[in-house]
């Protein structure tokens, strides 16, 4: 079984799942669904990620790199996570894998290959699945994720499960646990990104203009090279990726460390907000405080090692926030030097409506 | 990170999880939701399969073995694959992660682990979801699959979604395409027996008197041993599980492989209706034919290998039921010598209700 073979069975991805039957017996054209499947998906990333036997089998079988195998699976649920009425279908593919891989970039992992999981109403299986899948493709391509196997089956509404599988040496993972008192806490990129682009898209503001502030909201970069290299180095103690706000992210790391933390607030890298918006009155600081769907990384430190973090890491920029502590409460400290409780309040986009 | 890590850390299971913090907004426990699901799961799974990072991380983060790794992922999904109205809470667990694995066991591999994703309404947050846990931490033990990680969701109905992690040796997998023109064709078990029990279940029959009929249909029992054995010793060339009825995957087997079968109609190992049954006027020969979730193994043997296959495997009936043609039709042939065309028509037990 070798790459030749992977691919002349990708020409039958999918082939005895349920739901494709149920097309069948419904008149539909499983021969036609299977050609959009592999069409959106291509072959490039079987041939190069080392499948014994990719989509098409009962499972899919793939070399294992000496070392370690790292699994996650995350959900993206219509009315939960994204809504089909506001989210460009293209977003909603990109955004499903690339939120799942963000939690390899957390623990350090590269990248090997992913399984779609997918519950679908009659409805959206045309033209909205097609550019759906256009979207999960071009992740696909970016964070280098081979598409290894899957299955459908048939929903009253759009959920997508993600498993993404990736690798990486022994003894390198970063966990949620390892911080130390005085290791500094840093974090990547710009807080707060992604509400503000949800709060565009909540008053319709979508058109081309705003495209720049959409980004971070539709189609999030998980931080996987800086995990890698963070990890690969030994230079972080503990490490999370801000999926649900830095209030809630960071207690999160705190608690698995059974530790505390000082935060400088001035320090937060905060989104900025265009002049254009003033008039919304969005909370700049409340939106990076406890915004979700950033997709950055929050890590720890130890001091010795402070000097080997760079201000920026391929052009995104790394900030010193703020210090593990013992005290088990999260202190927010003003330039006054006053502190305050940073409480987890971060949240879903859907959650609280 | 070693066991014990894994072992503390696993007390702090789906930690971040978003509908964690629902739970939390609503008043709900979180922490009393983590101490069911660890005391359904327990850490015995951890300490035994190499975990480096069990649940509670980003990721789940494992011992690679030399070789090569397996991945599969099965949705169980209310209203598509089962009733809670009419299915015990216990066996939809229990079944959600044996269905997944039986994937596993067409390949050959050996379990090592499983996500579990879980998307729930709130009214199954309680006695429901222990009893559905308890089932599948009934299945994991049995299974020797580890609980690695996984992660919940609101939902308005009950969606299961697993996948499982196993792991074999590199050129042992068996795939669907192997097969050649006079391979001999060899199922295990009963066929017919997981249909069976749904008939009961759809006729309210699930006292403790139709228990031993009910198991197949409630509790189906993946054929590990016997697929790691043919994989192994090279002895299948081709090989499927049994989940949509013999009809149809005989005709997935076929087709990946560019073939056809013969099928020697008297051979076919059906399962036995018993008198008190009678009256119900089931089809035991339609079943065996077209009855879905038996979850047995269906594999193709080379001639010279033949008298390699024991008439039992470990208890498990193996039956010689036909062989593999060029001609890519499959023939069903009766004593008599005709031959009828067998078209695919295995069913999904709520799709043509």
């Amino acid at each position: 079984m070798h790459f030749a073979h992977a691919r002349e069975m990708s020409a039958r991805f999918l082939y005895s799942c349920r739901w494709m039957a149920q097309l069948n017996s419904r008149g539909g054209s499983e021969q036609a669904l299977i050609a959009r499947i592999l069409a959106a998906f291509g072959t490039r990333g079987e041939r190069t990620s080392r499948l014994e036997v990719g989509p098409g089998d009962d499972a899919a079988v793939l070399r294992a790199s000496p070392g370690c195998v790292v699994l996650t699976c995350d959900p993206f649920v219509e009315g939960v996570h994204f809504l089909p009425a506001v989210h460009p279908p293209d977003s909603i593919g990109f955004k499903a894998l690339a939120r799942a891989t963000s939690d390899l970039a957390a623990m350090g992992a590269r990248p090997r290959c992913f399984l779609l999981s997918l519950a679908l109403p009659t409805e959206r299986t045309s033209k909205w699945l097609d550019v759906m899948l256009k979207g999960m493709a071009r992740a696909s391509r970016r964070l280098k994720l081979a598409l290894a196997g899957g299955d459908t089956t048939h929903g009253d509404s759009v959920a997508i499960n993600i498993t993404v599988m990736g690798e990486m040496r022994p003894g390198r993972s970063v966990t949620r646990s390892g911080a130390q008192p005085g290791d500094l806490l840093y974090v990547s990129g710009v807080l707060g990104a992604a509400q503000l682009g949800l709060e565009l898209v909540r008053r319709g503001k979508t058109g081309a203009r705003w495209s720049t502030l959409l980004r971070r909201h539709l189609y999030p970069e998980p931080r996987l090279a800086l995990g890698q290299w963070l990890a690969q180095r030994k230079l972080a103690s503990a490490m999370i990726d801000l999926s649900d706000g830095l209030s809630t992210d960071l207690h999160n790391l705190c608690h698995a460390s059974s530790l505390g933390a000082r935060v400088w607030r001035e320090r937060i890298p905060g989104v900025t907000i265009p002049v254009a918006l003033r008039k919304l009155r969005l909370d700049a600081e409340r939106m990076a405080l406890h915004g979700g769907d950033d997709y950055e990384l929050l890590f720890t430190v130890p001091r010795r090692y402070a000097h080997r973090i760079p201000a920026r890491f391929r052009g995104v920029r790394l900030t010193r926030i703020g210090e593990i502590a013992k005290p088990k409460s999260i202190a927010l400290i003003d330039v006054a030097g006053r502190a305050a409780s940073l409480e987890p309040r971060g949240w879903d986009p859907f959650r609280n409506e």
